[in-house]
């Protein structure tokens, strides 16, 4: 800070003149102290100055009730919430959150450095301070074709960048345990860093291995016993809780008074409607509340253990020094907070958001749909009667497959749906780089009995997904979502059924969440009345490609034998 | 880490490759779970790489006992164990101390930036650690003449160098209160880096504007009161238990499981005595598990929170990816350490330090001793009869003085030393640049009955101090004392009884910290012999120049009445 700020910060924090906001009459929770205390807290600026006993320019009369601090998600995919940096800050701000820790490595996967400087530009100026970590994983594998790739120069450029916090969850810890000279690299770009990890039942050596390497940090954690191993191994552990994966309960009990400085909260995936209906950290604070954890520890796990964890100093507490993101609940229990300050100003009232000029987001994203041309007979397989082949099979509430092995219903010399048995065609259709690349495959499990549904979410290339009963409605689903620049469609009988606009990279909407999460309600009932059986069919379909969870799954390239880790033939 | 480095770490870490060293059944202490592990730790190079079933090259086994991470000290100045850096190694690594942060302020007071790169040489390439924080207030005040100053401009280029771990004890919290454009210039040069705090009794709104500023630490709370308010802000709290200010005991009482995270161990100012007989860090961790602190959070104390305060992210435990800096004791509640490794090194075994080529210390310092040539004529008071002066009053035990009035005894025109009434003469020879500056003055309570007594070590500025019963010994000791290029010397009835050479700025010595010992306690018993009635004299006489501790002190420039702040006649 300069010296003139410095003095006049000392001035106000003095009580020599007056502070710019006084927030008075709640009590203060205290991360440092573990305590609840009176006081008033003095901001000059985005900068809280003191607590105790203080006169400002303007004083807000809170009349009771609880001052927290700012909560902060440390490791989120935006993308995962469908809707841009902007629509998410206004979803998440009247949940009291007032930083994330975001890992775009989505957008990443879709457009290289110009998503990752996109999600910086569209998060630049917002009241929610977005910092982004690089993404370490882009691409997942050599299996499927991506937008982009992104090596440890680029990381290295991108690491320098302001709001830039460190690397992203390095999900390829096999690369890192088998010393795989690209991943190294990057490990290496990010010397000095925080370096975020994503290794689930890593244990024992394996672990000890990937700590060495740099590693700081895991949110896979499904069970004390792992979280505790890891621990203490010093890792930080992140508990996450998002739409899918929901750990927040089962790690719970392993937390104690002496660990939990090495603790927090973290969303990951959370979609529209759990965001919406559940929340977001005030969610897992209350929880944690409600299981037992002292309420300053509740919080501290939501707050200060993040920003810590992130070498963020003036974050995640009230007190001198400290950026003034507070956040003010009439009831420490129910946590629902009401008023939010962020950087020092007013941006929640009421438990809603204050509009704001910062909501009119001007930056815009080109269209990223750019598949070779295509139609429904480049989705035709040929196959001779009794052919069998390796069918996707799905799990009830997972996102693991079963490697199956059906006879197809051939007609005319060529491999189609077989709705009675409920085994449907599925395409992947490269989308990036118009290499014409369509991967073909069989799925059981979706109960379709009419139509197809279309998806520019897969994970985590993202490219376009198509499941259906006919290859016409194939087609027009997937055309759909190319002439929408992105997003969701269902199609039957040659008509669209509904569709959900994702221009943002194909990923994200410029919609508010509300109005996301009205479509894909939409789109849910219109899938059931197609005869899914799947709950949240989309979410499903951007599983399917994903190369790393066992264990078969289809990319562009082709069917995927996850354990074998290599592309395999259709038919047997 | 390059990748090369990486590659190694993570085949040892996975057991794919033996490790250098293998230190092999022992319990090991884990600073992260808390928890008291059976496992070997392997170590590659300088750093730990797992902890579970290993081999290595070497492979000890300690047959029981226990290994603790090194000790750090978090707050220290190096000049007052009277040794040099290699020394001072020597001296704290057989406590298990194997990184200290030190605050150099002594020796730049005497040589400005000189001082503080010599001591950033002479620690370098030895196995204890010690990181330099750079100095905040030389000088102390303008009321007395040091060797050089250290102004923001010098402060922000030390603090790029390596070793640097950032901006020293700001002594000046009223130069911080009053926005002093100086001060603040200080903290601006500082920013983003750690600044440490030292504010005995800074409370309430003046606290809040302290930390504010950017102070992050402090080390002079005497109370818990005073600790649980500073910690309530933000601040972290270093206990700090020396020679003469002992906080320990008073302190344990307020430290939870929850604050614990926030509180380090601190040593400041350690005289050889005590180095010797009492002990470092361990002594304080012994006593800490001694009052009831469980183990691994005494451990804590003296390790992982210092090195967390201080950013120091591979250092401070005993896991993947951290320096091997371990330390071996057989009985955890007797804390003594038997065996230290320090960087992958054994540097103590059975207790005592194994003596190599590091303890060669080459580089030495120039001679600082540069006053105007003086006689016992400059000395000299002229004073009428009943003439009456500010006098300064010693307290028993205490580094305060009191502000009395006593009338002088004067003979031939001229205030002479009163042996019977005990008010001695004392003299501050300015010896930085040869201005000619002496600062006069009389002090009751030494009690000597013959002689002189003289040092160059005389906080903050470390002029050239001489109390006595008459002249001639007065500038004999003195002179003595510039011609072993500092130190001290005791001198009676024109000859030198006892000396101690003080040749690195005229504050610390080539010699062991035993063999310093030796002479100080010699000293100490020839004082006595003189009719000295203070314990430690010439600790005493170190401090009677420092004029930020109240009431009435002595510089080279005159009296100084601290409690008006302003420099006044010796007569009243």
């Amino acid at each position: 800070m300069k010296v003139e700020e410095l003095k006049g910060i000392i001035e106000v924090a003095r009580g020599v003149k007056p502070a710019d906001i006084i927030l008075k009459g709640a009590k203060v929770v205290n991360v440092f102290s573990g305590e609840i205390e009176n006081g008033d807290v003095a901001i000059l600026g985005d900068r809280i100055v003191g607590v105790g006993d203080y006169e400002g320019e303007k004083e807000i009369d809170l009349d009771g009730g609880y001052l927290v601090p700012g909560l902060i998600d440390s490791h989120v995919h935006i993308e995962s919430s469908m809707v841009s940096p902007v629509q998410y800050a206004r979803g998440v701000l009247p949940c009291g959150t007032t930083t994330v820790f975001a890992d775009p490595h989505e957008i990443t996967n879709v457009m290289g450095i110009e998503g990752f400087e996109l999600m910086l530009k569209m998060s630049e100026g917002i009241p929610l301070k977005v910092f982004l970590n690089v993404p370490s994983c882009v691409p997942a594998t050599h299996m499927e074709t991506s937008g982009a790739c992104l090596e440890a120069d680029a990381i290295a450029k991108l690491l320098r960048e302001e709001r830039v916090s460190g690397l992203a969850e390095m999900m390829n810890y096999p690369g890192v345990l088998f010393a795989v000279p690209d991943v190294l690299a990057k490990l290496e770009a990010a010397e000095g860093r925080i370096i975020d990890g994503h290794a689930p039942g890593l244990t024992g050596k394996d672990l000890d291995a990937y700590v060495s390497a740099g590693v700081m940090s895991d949110h896979e954690c499904t069970e004390p016993k792992e979280a505790l191993e890891k621990l203490s191994t010093g890792m930080h552990i992140m508990i996450r809780e998002g739409t899918g994966a929901r750990n927040l309960d089962a790690l719970l009990p392993m937390v104690t008074t002496a660990n939990e400085r090495r603790i927090m909260f973290a969303s990951d995936d959370l979609h529209p409607p759990e965001l919406l209906n559940r929340g977001h950290i005030n969610y897992m604070v209350r929880r944690a509340m409600k299981y037992g954890r002292e309420p300053v520890s509740a919080i501290r796990m939501g707050s200060l253990n993040a920003a810590e964890y992130f070498r963020k100093w003036n974050l995640g507490a009230i007190a001198p020094g400290y950026i003034a993101d507070i956040v003010w609940m009439p009831d420490l229990k129910k946590f629902e907070p009401q008023i939010v300050w962020a950087n020092g100003r007013m941006v929640v009232d009421g438990g809603e958001i204050i509009e704001a000029d910062w909501m009119e987001a001007s930056t815009t994203c080109r269209n990223t749909m750019n598949p070779a041309p295509f139609t429904a007979k480049d989705f035709q397989v040929k196959a001779g009667e009794g052919a069998r082949a390796h069918v996707i099979g799905l799990v009830k509430d997972q996102i693991v497959t079963e490697n199956l092995v059906e006879e197809l219903k051939v007609e005319k010399g060529l491999a189609v749906a077989d709705v009675e048995r409920d085994i449907l065609k599925i395409c992947v259709i490269e989308r990036h780089k118009a290499t014409g690349n369509i991967g073909i495959g069989f799925v059981k499990g979706f109960g379709l009995q009419k139509g197809a549904l279309a998806s520019s979410v897969g994970h985590d290339a993202h490219n376009l997904i198509v499941v259906g009963t006919n290859d016409a409605d194939m087609e027009l689903a997937a055309k759909h979502v190319v002439s929408t620049r992105g997003g969701f469609a269902a199609a039957s009988d040659g008509k669209i059924l509904g569709s959900l606009e994702l221009p943002i990279a194909g990923l994200m909407s410029y919609d508010t969440i509300e109005d996301v999460d009205l479509q894909i309600t939409g789109l849910k009932h219109i899938s059931k009345k197609m005869g899914c059986r799947i709950e949240d069919p989309f979410m499903l379909l951007g599983f399917l490609a994903l190369e790393v969870i066992p264990h078969l799954k289809l990319t562009d390239m082709g069917l995927v034998d996850v354990d074998k880790f290599e592309i395999i033939k259709l038919m047997v």
